[in-house]
């Protein structure tokens, strides 16, 4: 029988759940200060609540749960593991809409499940980190969320990324001056999430095989090239930059329902400008986002030494909507805990002192009548909020139980023996200067207390 | 659609998560202290490494997940939902042998689920919170694992709960003396698991049912009566009881593997004779455990206002021989967070604290003019810790703001304006005293950080 995890998934070891605890632990503290509450979900949804909320290619992707006891032979399922954090979410809303604020912000920090080819850095099983504004349509919502994420990864070390910041209505409006027809929207979108990784002729080819003109996936193309542009900040000294290339939008789609997206947008931008997360902030027309129910504006976060983003997000008014029968307007992002851990871990970003002991004090016997003794101080030290381990077994052989106190980091040993007992006394040893010392029974708790490094 | 979660598992709101969070970090910080490192698995494992493992009651509440792509159609599955933290945990130690330490103690505290019919307090997703070690088999292994589960309940505030220990070879000897056959062993320890629930009747009827003597069944109640005896502590005053009860326990077993196993119980509760859980410890020889993988001592946490019980655990040693091919000496203890917290909402024992604010600060705009100094406001509450909304929408009308802002719990409210912005000011508002005052902008952040309480 094979020991290894199930494909795509991972065992966490202590070292790196360490590591996972570093982050989530920085990610809740600020998603705490811009005052987002906690919320958990169950691991599998009702599998009508899932279905037709990702897209064609998502429902492949979803994780399904066979009916028990009789409908098992049937071969049917009634439940499917979490795929987002976002579409639980719309559920909960609609379901304690009484009990909720109307201003309801939420974070999760939660895993999901998608049945995705497992590649490097690639995982069936990851964890998101989601936070998410209920009940507001005012830019302020997407400012403050793009200031948290950004917050977040400046508190984890991170200098370099970039938010990438567009809105749907602007790609939809790009699509209809190329001369792409609103049935083929969806498909361009989905070809145009890919133009980093398969390049313009990819992009072109992937739009002819959806069965979309040739021509109007180039002049996309070419529109979308010339209002990137150079690469600026969009709210710090690129504004004139992007001020120059939010009005080349308004331009280029004239009075139509995407000209107040381009409105809308750079309103957002605007708000951000005397920020510390104004210079991570980059206008992308290209920017797509792949899942089918945002709205209005989207945001990516990207690193230059990882192909695919950290986090991203958006707008998605409509979505509460297919659960309540009456519209919410809702904004979210999420990151990519993964993904964050991946970076960090490449770049050696983690604190050094997180690799440190797992336990402080090692308490050890050399004849069994020693041990309720041993058992006894152990308490005592643990009531001085010491992490202490009692060596289960009576032993001489000081080499092996050493060796094990120093490779779990503990810094002191406390060894009670027949000759201490008969003394009243603990011989105590400090595992860093090997120096070793019998001090009287009632006094070695304060003693190895004080030693505490 | 229906918006509830799925039968048998719950959405947590942040009142929710605040307790659960709250028993988690006492569960998490004691077992830190006591030398457990943390460790976490998939939610899913490959279904052979479940199946076979908890019994052929087990196997039917496993939650199975159909194959994907091609083989969807097949209603075939490769994997299922983890069942307990147990299976994994062996699974963990047969692969990963070379990197651990030789005794190896580690903590988990994840969900796990079970179909099993969802009632009052029973659900299908619910989380434990284990501890094992791995590679002793020393009795002080089993009296640490005591401690400190009994160091959690005792911190968290329980002060009548009862740990009942025994050892499944006691009941092997026992079941034998009272002429139970070997092959009916397994169903007769099954039966016996439900007598607190159905009874000495109930538990006759379901021998008879699984096809064993009524006799054996008849003589082994009596017996378990006559041993089981009064109930009083095992390891402080009821010591000469104790005592009593394990020497008539070996009187009946004889020189047996058995009297073996009554050697090492007594010589866990002697261990903790001076321990402060010692008053907890209650040796009850009907105490069975429905898992079929125990080995030696079987541990249960029972408190009076709870028909099931809060946790338990044994001495498994060879679990991971089923895994790695050589046996490797495990013990450990789970406690069940929902049913801790099922009890401490009953009896109302979490700190009033919990309640407490979810923001200290409220930060909102009259005018859009003002929209960019509210943000930059906030985020310099922010770098002073402080929890901070910023009401997204500009508005006039207090009551509404004001009425959220309490709700939420907010004490501060800072209320950027026109004729603020002209004075260089902002109004600070204090909720509880409803007092309000015109602050210079450049100190008010100071001065809302030190009204903080």
């Amino acid at each position: 029988m094979s020991t290894k995890p199930p494909s795509g998934t991972r065992d966490f070891l202590p070292r790196d759940i360490r590591r996972r605890e570093h982050v989530i632990g920085v990610v809740r503290r600020v998603y705490e200060r811009y005052g987002f509450e906690p919320l958990e979900t169950p691991a599998f949804e009702n599998i009508e609540t899932l279905l037709g909320k990702y897209g064609e290619e998502g429902n492949k992707l979803i994780f399904k749960i066979l009916r028990r006891g009789e409908h098992e032979a049937s071969g049917e399922v009634d439940l499917a593991l979490r795929y987002d954090l976002t579409v639980p979410l719309a559920r909960v809303v609609a379901q304690y809409q009484s009990e909720l604020p109307r201003l309801f912000k939420r974070y999760q920090i939660q895993p999901v499940w998608r049945a995705d080819r497992p590649a490097k850095g690639r995982f069936r099983e990851f964890f998101q980190c989601d936070i998410d504004a209920l009940g507001s349509t005012s830019p302020v919502v997407e400012a403050e969320q793009m200031s948290a994420v950004g917050e977040v990864l400046t508190e984890l070390g991170f200098a370099d990324f970039r938010i990438l910041v567009n809105d749907r209505r602007i790609l939809t409006g790009v699509l209809n001056v190329a001369g792409v027809s609103d049935s083929d929207h969806e498909g361009a979108l989905i070809a145009l999430d890919k133009l980093d990784k398969i390049g313009e002729q990819g992009v072109t080819a992937e739009f002819v095989a959806r069965g979309i003109d040739k021509t109007a996936a180039e002049r996309l193309l070419a529109i979308l090239r010339d209002v990137y542009g150079a690469s600026q900040p969009a709210a710090t000294d690129g504004s004139a930059v992007t001020a120059a290339r939010f009005d080349a939008l308004e331009l280029l789609l004239g009075k139509t329902p995407s000209s107040e997206a381009v409105e809308q947008l750079s309103d957002i931008v605007r708000l951000l400008r005397e920020s510390s997360v104004a210079r991570h902030i980059y206008l992308d027309p290209r920017l797509a986002r792949g899942l089918s129910y945002y709205t209005g504006a989207i945001m990516e976060i990207v690193v230059p030494d990882l192909a695919s983003s950290l986090g991203g997000g958006g707008r998605y008014d409509h979505l509460v909507g297919m659960f309540l029968g009456r519209d919410v307007p809702a904004c979210g992002f999420s990151l990519g805990l993964e993904r964050i851990i991946f970076v960090m871990t490449e770049r050696d970003m983690f604190p050094s002192t997180l690799a440190s002991r797992a336990i402080d004090v090692v308490v050890t016997f050399m004849d069994d009548a020693s041990r309720i003794d041993a058992i006894k101080f152990a308490s005592e030290l643990r009531a001085r909020r010491l992490r202490v381990e009692v060596h289960p077994e009576a032993s001489r052989k000081f080499d092996k139980v050493l060796k094990h106190a120093s490779s779990r980091g503990a810094h002191m040993m406390a060894i009670f023996g027949e000759n201490e007992r008969a003394l009243g006394q603990v011989a105590v040893r400090d595992l860093a200067t090997r120096q070793q010392r019998a001090v009287a029974l009632e006094q070695a708790a304060d003693f190895i207390g004080r030693a505490r490094t």
